[in-house]
């Protein structure tokens, strides 16, 4: 199996000698490029804006300069959300990173689902879908084609354009794209994308997806390979019980926060990724919360459902938690990998 | 006096194994961390589109890729075209460059002057300058409000937005803006922004702009300091009089060639770059092309007219020449500041 990192940053705000707004950034640098050394395969991080806490809003920009830090990490966007951008202005800052990185970047793209965002840049929510297939039509082109070329699309025009740089990866960097219910699915494998599947959902609900994700493939005539998902989960390698628990209950509160950001006013916000319960037995189950012993079995059980990539998301146990997760649970899946390999 | 650079990386298009696309972008890199070494000021980057020769187009992440590789180089924009980005989102951007590098972000900033970039992308020539100044107003805030607020203009709106990450310099990072035009420079001096000049202009042209500037500050009772203008200038440090000839050609046809692609159908494009006459002679007296003695005349000819610093623009002479400049020039130049400093 293979491990990578899925999540973000956070600047303080405010002034003053107590406020050091760099440091959440440097922080989350600091941990990837241990990571890199600790044997994770690599680190995507989210987009967001507005949200008054200080997550990543240019991912794009910390990604480049992690790339700078780093050699063998591969570089994740989890995921940009196309509405925001011009998409041939994104394809020139995407390529630029693969340029510099010699072709680390994995481009996972989105829609978006968070109503303050959609609200923030003057965008309709109901556009989201359009905007999104548009831009991945215009991105497509900027990366593949070699002569100057045009757009006339719904909501860009560009004309007599050559996107530069190149990118490194040919035809393009891999598009990786989240979906949760059956037709995003089945939307994901159409395009030839590669798939994330978040966080949240329990154990049995990704598994489903993940074989949904394989028929769909196959049905194209395609031969399915689990490498090309990414399974998000949060990690925490508590002390014991008590820590375990405490972690939970901090990871629901930040959870709720984020949903009351994301919801419309109407309440009709219908993502996947906002339909789970929001029970502790829920979020337990799914997340890798707990004693190594612990997370080792949950591995175990994700491994044999078909489960070959994990983007694991940081609960709080930190760079200690990482450094423990490679030393006395990383190994015993790479054997399985090798295991298999030689099979 | 200060030195800085002024310049670009270039990415070459194709494919197979004798085309390095990522070479050019690494040249850039490397020269300008030694510069750094080497005791240059600042590097500032151009922001141009769809050139066809690989010209940078997403200046900013280059630049934090830079910013990842050196510790006290300034890093400019030279210039971040603001009509073909969404200002919030190139607020997030430079913000995240200007945090990630402890504050070393020179935002110079200008409308646009080409014209296959406006029809590339669909943005009417006649549309800059109101773009210009919405985008500025929507920067400068982004950077300077701590609660969320709204803005609804003629072409961006945004609500109830709050833009993160914060920058490190406060109030933000320091606008510098090209200008040629007398109105020009006194709107550069009516904003408080630095100011950019050309690398085209005469040498007579340039002090005269200095004197301008200098007059337009004053006038509004602000204290002038000459630290605030960066003159571009053409570095070609030159064998003997043969081949600062053939840099001189091989100058005016590079120059010619973006010319064209500026130029207006009409003819019409009015922009002071493109004012200056084309001549041999003209070229050779703006640049610092020649060898030491020659460059070292006519820096202090800028100097004895006010110039404090100076942004130079490789024109063929590479590393190598960068190494001589500071080696048998700069150390001159240094003195006089020093001397100064002393009075």
């Amino acid at each position: 199996m293979k491990f990578g990192l899925f999540g973000s940053a956070q600047a303080k705000r405010g002034q003053g000698p107590d406020v050091d707004s760099a440091k959440g950034y440097h922080d989350f640098l600091e941990y990837n490029i241990e990571a890199e050394a600790l044997g994770f395969h690599s680190a995507f991080a989210v987009e967001h804006h507005f949200t008054g806490f200080g997550q990543v809003s240019a991912t794009l920009n910390l990604m480049t300069y992690l790339a700078a830090q780093t050699t063998t990490l591969r570089l994740g966007t989890a995921v940009m959300v196309l509405p925001w951008h011009n998409p041939v202005l994104l394809a020139e800052q995407a390529a630029t990173v693969d340029l510099l990185s010699g072709g680390r970047l994995d481009f996972g793209v989105g829609k978006g689902y968070r109503y303050n965002e959609f609200e923030g840049f003057g965008v309709p929510m109901e556009e989201a879908a359009d905007r999104f297939e548009e831009s991945l039509d215009v991105l497509t082109r900027a990366w593949t084609t070699d002569e100057p070329w045009s757009h006339d699309g719904k909501f860009w025009s560009f004309k007599n354009v050559l996107v530069e740089p190149p990118t490194i990866q040919r035809p393009h960097p891999p598009f990786w794209m989240g979906a949760g219910s059956p037709n995003s699915i089945e939307g994901v494998a159409e395009r030839g994308y590669n798939l994330l599947l978040d966080q949240f959902a329990p154990i049995s609900v990704a598994l489903d997806r993940i074989a949904m994700f394989r028929t769909a493939v196959e049905k194209r005539g395609r031969k399915f390979d689990a490498n090309d998902i990414g399974l998000a989960r949060g990690l925490y390698v508590a002390k014991d019980e008590a820590d375990r628990d405490a972690a939970i209950e901090r990871r629901m509160a930040a959870r709720a926060r984020v949903d009351k950001m994301a919801q419309r006013p109407d309440g009709a916000n219908k993502a996947s990724i906002m339909s789970y319960d929001d029970t502790t037995e829920t979020a337990m189950e799914a997340a890798l919360f707990g004693t190594v012993d612990e997370i080792s079995e949950k591995i175990a059980r994700l491994r044999d459902g078909g489960v070959r990539y994990m983007l694991l998301s940081d609960g709080g146990s930190g760079i200690e938690g990482l450094r423990r997760f490679s030393a006395e649970i990383m190994p015993a899946f790479a054997d399985s990998d090798a295991a298999e390999a030689a099979e």
